[in-house]
C-alpha cells in the first residue's frame, strides 16, 4: 500500500460531525487499510469556534468560514452535517465545482432538490453519497439501489422517525394520550422542543421521498408526498388498533401501482396506519427505525437499527466516506443518480387505501344497513364489520377492502352527515394485509 | 446511452440458475438501464441437456461443456450457482484467468477456499462478487463490507439456516420432538432427504465463516468454525427455554473477544442457543432468515428476509451481477478481500460462553450447595438458580456468568458425576444478553 494521503472536510461539528469527527481520529488506522490511503482532516466548519462540543477538533481546524474550506483546491472529499436547505446546498455545489466528492446526511435538502445536486456531481464528476439522510445507522439506500438493483421493487414501508415510534408506541404500551407521551419523549431527549418536523410528518417525508426515487428510479421530491401527522392520534384509535390486534405506526408508504392503460406509477404518502401485531414492522419498538421492502423476486426483507442520534450516524456517513474514498483513488464513481424511469406520481385522492373507521350509532334496527349503504354509494367494498355494545354506547367498527382515497373520504364525509352516525370516532388507514 | 453490451455465461441450471435466467430475460430493459449495456446471455451449462426445467432457455444456450464456455473469450460475466467444491472452484479460476468477472453463490466453496479464489480474482484484476452465499436473499455482505467499513463490528448473530429455523420454531409452537419436527419440514420441502448439512450446522459453519472474514477482516475457513447442530435438542430442551421466556436457536454466533496483552481475536461458533423472547431474532419464524450486528457506532443492526429460495437467491446474485458489470465497464473492481487485520481466532474452549444447565437432583438438604460447589471448582460464577419440584420431580435450573466453554463443559461433565444428581437434562448455551 502506497502512503497516499485524501484530505477531508467536515461542514458542521454538532451531534453528527462531533462523532464523525472523533471516529475518523479513532478509527484513522482501519480507515487507511480499508481505503488504501490515510485520510486528513484538514478542516472543520462551525458557526461559532468557541461553543461547547462533544469532541476536542485538533488545532487550527476549526473555521467559520465555510465557503472559504469547500473552495480550497486541495480538499478531496467534503462531509455535510449541517443540515437544511442553505448554507448547505451552496457549499455542497460549490464543493463538487471545486472537485471534491460528497458525502451528506441531509434529507431535508435531498427531498427538496435532490436533482439539483445529483446533476452538479454528474457533471464534476464525482460522488454524492447520503445514506445517512435516510433511517440514521440502518443500511437501506445502498441495499435499494445496488442489492436490489437486479429486482422489481414493488413497495418500501418505513418506521423512519423515531420520536413518533416512541411516541406512539408509548400510547400503546401504557394508553397514554398524544400530550402525555409527546412530554415524555421530549423529557427523554426524544423530541425536540418544537416537535414539529417530527410530529407532523415533514421528517418522514422528506426520507419516503429519498426512499421512492432510488427504490422506482424516478424523481421524487418532499411536494410530492402527501403527508399527515401523529397528533391527530388519539388514545381511542390506539385501542381500536388493539381491539384489531393492530398497532398504530406512522408509515411512509412508496408503492407501485397500477395504472389503467399505462405503466405502473408511484404513490408515496406518510401518514399514521395501523399495522397488524403480525407485521414484523409491529415489533419495532421505542425510538427504532425499520424498513420493509417488497421486491418481486427477493420477497420480504427488513432492515432495522437505530434511526438517529449522533455516533450511529455517523457510522453511515463514515461507511460512505469509505466507498466514496475508494473510488476518488481509483479515479471512478459510484452509482450516480438513476431516474430512468421516469413514473408518474399519483395523487392522494388517486391512490388505493384501506380504511378502518369506528362510528357511534344510535342503537336502531336498520342502522347497520343504512352505514353499509353509504360505503357502497361511494362503491367502497366493506371487508368486515363488527357491532359493538348496545344503546348510548353501540359502535360499529368497520373496515374497507382497498379504494381510491378520494372515495373513502368521502364516505366518512357522508357517515359524518348521516341521522343515525352520532360521531366517527376514529378514522385510519389499515396497511400491512394482502386482501 | 451507447449500445454496449456485456456477455454473460450461466453455470448450473437449477432452482437458482433457473431463476437467474429467467430474470435475465424479463428484467432485461430496466438491467440495461441500470447498467448502461446490455446484458447478453450466451450460454448455460447443464449436466443433462434434456433435463426438466423451470425456466425456458433459448435454443442453442445450454451446453455440457462448461470447461469451454468459461474459456470462451467473448465472456465477461459468469454467474456460478453449481454449488459443491469442484468442479465450481476450477470453473471460476478458469473464469477469472479468461478474464471475465464472476458472481457466485457457492458458500461452502467460499468458506473452504475463500483466499484461494479472492487471490486469482486479485491477480486477474476482477471482480468476484457472492452476496447471494449468506442469507439468500438479504443484502448482508454488501453493509458488511462497504456501509459498515467506517465502524467497528464487534459481534454478528445469525439466523443463517432455515432448515433449522424451521425446525426449531416448530418445535416451540407445537411442543414436537426433533425427529417429528424435521419430518414435518421435510414434507413441506424445507428440509431435504438427507438434512445433514442443514441439520449438523455445516451449511450455518460455512456461511459464519464468510460472516466472520467480512466482519473483522481476517481470513476465516469452515474449519476455524466450532459446529454443533440440532439434532439433539429436546422437547426438554425447548421448554426449559420457554420456562425461561427463551426461545432455542441455532446460531451463527461471530465476536470480537478481548484477548489478555494482545490485539482482540475472533471467535467462530454455530450452535444451538437460549436467547430471550425479547431479542429481535427470537422473532424470527418458520424458514426466514435473519442477521443481528453489532457495532461501536452503528449501535444494534438487524437484516430479515428469506434466506433460500430459487427467486430470492437470483435476486441476490442480479444485484451482484449489476454491480459487477457495471464496474466491467468502468474499468475499474469493487472492494476486493479484506484481510489486513488477521486477527487469531480462538478456540471454541477458550470462548467465553454462558450455559443454561437443567439438573435432575435428589431432594435432599445440602443438594444445592452441593451443586454450587461443583460451579465454584471449574470458576464458574452463577447468575441465578431455579429450584422446582420436589421429592423425585426436583430439579435445578443454573443459568452461569460467562466462563470459557471449557471451563463451562468441565463443569458439566463435574455435574454428571455427583451422587445426588441424577441427570443432567439439558444443557444449553445462552446467547444476547449482556451481563
Amino acid at each position: 500500500m502506497d502512503k497516499r494521503s485524501l484530505r477531508v472536510a467536515v461542514l458542521g461539528c454538532g451531534s453528527v460531525g462531533s462523532q464523525v469527527v472523533r471516529l475518523l481520529q479513532e478509527q484513522a488506522t482501519d480507515l487507511e487499510a480499508r481505503i488504501g490511503a490515510r485520510i486528513e482532516l484538514v478542516g472543520v466548519a462551525v458557526r461559532r469556534i468557541d461553543a461547547t462540543r462533544d469532541v476536542e477538533v485538533p488545532d487550527g481546524l476549526l473555521t467559520t468560514d465555510a465557503d472559504g474550506l469547500v473552495a480550497r483546491d486541495d480538499v478531496d472529499l467534503v462531509i455535510e452535517v449541517i443540515g437544511g436547505i442553505e448554507p448547505a446546498r451552496s457549499l455542497i455545489l460549490s464543493a463538487l465545482e471545486h472537485g471534491a466528492s460528497v458525502v451528506t446526511a441531509n434529507k431535508a435538502l435531498l427531498a427538496e432538490d435532490g436533482p439539483t445536486l445529483f446533476e452538479a456531481a454528474e457533471k464534476a464528476g464525482r460522488d454524492l453519497y447520503y445514506e445517512a439522510a435516510v433511517a440514521g445507522a440502518i443500511p437501506i439506500l445502498r441495499p435499494l439501489r445496488e442489492s436490489l438493483a437486479g429486482d422489481k421493487v414493488t413497495r418500501v414501508l418505513g418506521i423512519v422517525n423515531g420520536t413518533t415510534n416512541f411516541i406512539l408506541d408509548k400510547m400503546d404500551s401504557s394508553g397514554a394520550g398524544f400530550a402525555e407521551a409527546l412530554e415524555e419523549a421530549q423529557e427523554l431527549g426524544y423530541a425536540e422542543a418544537d416537535p414539529t418536523a417530527d410530529v407532523e410528518g415533514f421528517d418522514a417525508a422528506a426520507k419516503a421521498a429519498i426512499l421512492a426515487s432510488l427504490a422506482f428510479h424516478t424523481r421524487v421530491t418532499a411536494s410530492d408526498v402527501y403527508r399527515e401527522g401523529i397528533s391527530e392520534v388519539t388514545a381511542a384509535d390506539v385501542q381500536s388498533a388493539r381491539e384489531m390486534n393492530s398497532v398504530v405506526k406512522l408509515l411512509a408508504i412508496c408503492e407501485l401501482r397500477a395504472v389503467a392503460g399505462g405503466d405502473d406509477a408511484v404513490a408515496v404518502r406518510v401518514h399514521p396506519a395501523m399495522i397488524p401485531r403480525s407485521h414484523p414492522l409491529a415489533s419495532v419498538r421505542e425510538a427504532y427505525n425499520a424498513v420493509f421492502v417488497e421486491s418481486e423476486a427477493a420477497g420480504q426483507l427488513m432492515f432495522y437499527g437505530p434511526g438517529a442520534g449522533g455516533a450511529p450516524t455517523a457510522s453511515a456517513v463514515l461507511g460512505d466516506l469509505v466507498t466514496v474514498a475508494r473510488n476518488h483513488l481509483a479515479g471512478t464513481r459510484g452509482v450516480g443518480e438513476s431516474a430512468y424511469a421516469d413514473r408518474a406520481v399519483l395523487a392522494m385522492g388517486e391512490t388505493r387505501t384501506r380504511y378502518h373507521v369506528a362510528i357511534d350509532v344510535d342503537d336502531r334496527a336498520g342502522v347497520l344497513a343504512s352505514v353499509a349503504l353509504a360505503f357502497a354509494e361511494h362503491d367502497v367494498s366493506i371487508q368486515t364489520v363488527r357491532q359493538e355494545g348496545r344503546g348510548d354506547d353501540a359502535q360499529l367498527v368497520v373496515v374497507s377492502h382497498e379504494a381510491t382515497d378520494a372515495q373513502l373520504s368521502a364516505t366518512v364525509e357522508h357517515l359524518r352527515g348521516m341521522d343515525n352516525v352520532r360521531e366517527v370516532t376514529s378514522v385510519m388507514r389499515v396497511e400491512g394485509e394482502t386482501e
